[in-house]
């Protein structure tokens, strides 16, 4: 027999310091945050988990949250610290809304979460920027299949925002069968390339509309690797002959649903492609132009206009159905079905001293709002020896 | 015992001849239109009604039809003549859609309505700018109130397109209990002085905003006597005050439904001060601007954005439904609480050649074009003698 020490022993989350991606107060991401280094976690009280991040993910809207602009808030957190920032007496918010994290610790109380369990974020902006956090047991929801199953880190710290919103406007607003045709702008956009793929899983058909651009043959070429039906630009999209293009391909069949992130022309666009009873759906405004369309499309046609927003949908929804929803998601990652998103990791390393940490921070933050940066960043914060 | 004579002999229908304003094929108004004479109608096929139209009104939309530009089409009658216009060899357009008229003879087979029954249209388009037309007794929807229970011709002319379309439009996108708030532009139009009747009936307060103009406070004085809760104008809309006077008089709570008839920018201000989960209803476009709203309503606040066409919704609901409403908005008419809008009737006279009433067609739909008739204008034709 193996003689095997008792794992608790092994576990180091109580003998590293911790790590937070932090603000005080809103305001450009390249002035309001900073890392602050914390001491460990003491063992989770009942019912609460302690957690350790995997890898975090930079999302758009993560930005806007920090300045302010954003309708979903995050509460202070206080429980960091005994004294200084993140203590009751200097609470502050620990930024991230998205994350892939493993369990290290349970409180008691705490069934079908174990050391090693996999979870993503149920709750809205937890602070998933941070090395180890306690969280509810309810703010997590347990993923169906570990690293030993094939799903990849990056896969599992992008599930719970992008998927779940594509998946989500697929399936929300009409039902499609085997056949239907959709139509989006901004197809190249994270969510675009998940609507693709996710159409095609469900036999649906796409007509994507992307910017024109220098390499647009590459675009064309990926985006119809992951299952894109047609690609075109807007030019094409402007033009009087596209009318009579997509009759041809549809076969004359109406399309009763189209997705659209940018506003402006490209939506109204789309919009007026649509038949009779259809529904146009919009995630995100990238044009920052508004959603113009003619009245009569309302009043004649009878197209409805909705918005789409994974935060509501979450929670409107039952636990039962998001935990289903990422188990499908979670299963199709694994088969090789939906591609983890082009990503680079930004690693904040145990050597890295605050002052670095923070100043590595500010620059890709700033770099990712001035767009510079193609890819999805990720986070991985490293813990800090004692 | 008094000596009756049989009904049929007092029957004059098949005396006179018929008189129909009509056209041959699309165009302005004043160049398309023209009034035809035509014999008396046959006695009326098995399951069919000869109807003689009482008052029919213009609608703005019929002049979008004779202009071509209306997605409802009237079919061609070629039933007035048995030669010249309106024959099999030279079919027409009778104009108009909405109208009041009365049974003057039934096919067989008919049941439910005699004699003298008033009736509506269903059938969009049958063509009411006529004396006598011969139609199917599903064509039309019967009266519960006739001229004896006081419903009034003017009534009864102009119950199918605006106070149906006031009705359905508070009824069909969201419930609301009374003491609940909406919110509407162009509050002074037919439809707009409507909705605050019926809003007044359910409950309902309004908050109705209208154009600045000379006489201001008279229109106030008339919408507040029709039921309005509150009457401002687009540059009170504009003012930012407003967010803070409209908290103060619904005492915070969410206002759930706009109703927009204008599109441009007083329709983004009113769909700006509803609360979260709100629908914004299109029925017209009066100034003439797309619909132009800000993204994040539809994502954030989730706002729904739809239409409303009474021709639509005529064609997906039930006879029994439809006939539940006419005798609702009846039963509201007799008792006062819906008024007939401001009108006056504009006679084509039996002595006036086709030609004499080709003029005076043309003049007043050249006029209710311009916008120069700020009244409703309803058709009363009179039979030719024979």
């Amino acid at each position: 027999m193996v003689f095997s020490l008792p794992k608790r022993l092994f576990s180091c989350s109580s003998l590293l310091r911790n790590r937070a991606i932090i603000y005080t107060s809103n305001g450009p991401v390249t002035q309001a945050l900073s890392i602050i280094t914390y001491q460990p976690l003491p063992p989770p009280p009942p019912n609460t988990i302690n957690i350790k991040f995997i890898l975090a993910p930079i999302n758009p809207a993560d930005l806007n949250t920090i300045e302010g602009v954003y309708p979903s808030k995050p509460s202070l957190s206080s429980n960091l610290s005994s004294s200084g920032k993140g203590s009751k007496d200097e609470p502050v918010f620990v930024a991230g809304n998205e994350g892939l994290a493993e369990v290290v610790d349970v409180g008691e109380g705490v069934s079908g979460l174990e050391k090693g369990t996999w979870v993503v974020m149920d709750k809205p902006q937890v602070g998933t920027w941070a090395t180890s956090r306690n969280v509810g047991v309810k703010d997590v929801i347990r993923l169906p299949f570990g690293k030993l199953n094939g799903l990849s880190e990056a896969h599992g710290a992008t599930m719970t925002v992008n998927p779940t919103t594509a998946y989500n406007m697929l399936d929300s607003f009409i039902q499609l069968s085997e056949g239907d045709w959709i139509i989006q702008n901004g197809a190249n956009s994270a969510v675009g390339k998940l609507v693709i793929q996710i159409a095609k899983i469900r036999g649906l058909k796409t007509i994507n509309f992307v910017r024109s651009r220098d390499n647009l043959s590459e675009l064309v070429k990926e985006l119809e690797k992951l299952g894109a039906t047609k690609v075109l630009t807007y030019d094409d999209l402007y033009d009087k002959s596209i009318r009579g293009k997509v009759k041809e391909w549809t076969g004359g069949k109406d399309i009763r649903l189209a997705l659209n992130c940018v506003g402006g022309e490209p939506a109204a666009a789309i919009a007026k492609l649509l038949g009779s009873n259809a529904h146009l759906v919009s995630y995100g405004a990238m044009s920052k132009k508004p959603l113009s369309l003619p009245t009569s499309l309302f009043i004649f046609k009878n197209l409805t206009s909705h918005g789409f927003w994974q935060t509501r949908w979450s929670k409107e929804n039952s636990r039962h159905k998001k935990a289903a929803l990422i188990g499908t998601l979670a299963e199709w990652m694994t088969q090789g079905k939906l591609k983890a998103p082009d990503h680079e990791n930004l690693t904040i390393f145990r050597h890295d001293s605050d002052e670095e940490a923070t100043q590595k921070v500010r620059e890709t933050l700033r770099r990712v709002a001035e767009g510079k940066v193609g890819k999805k960043v990720l986070f991985k914060l490293e813990d800090v020896n004692a």
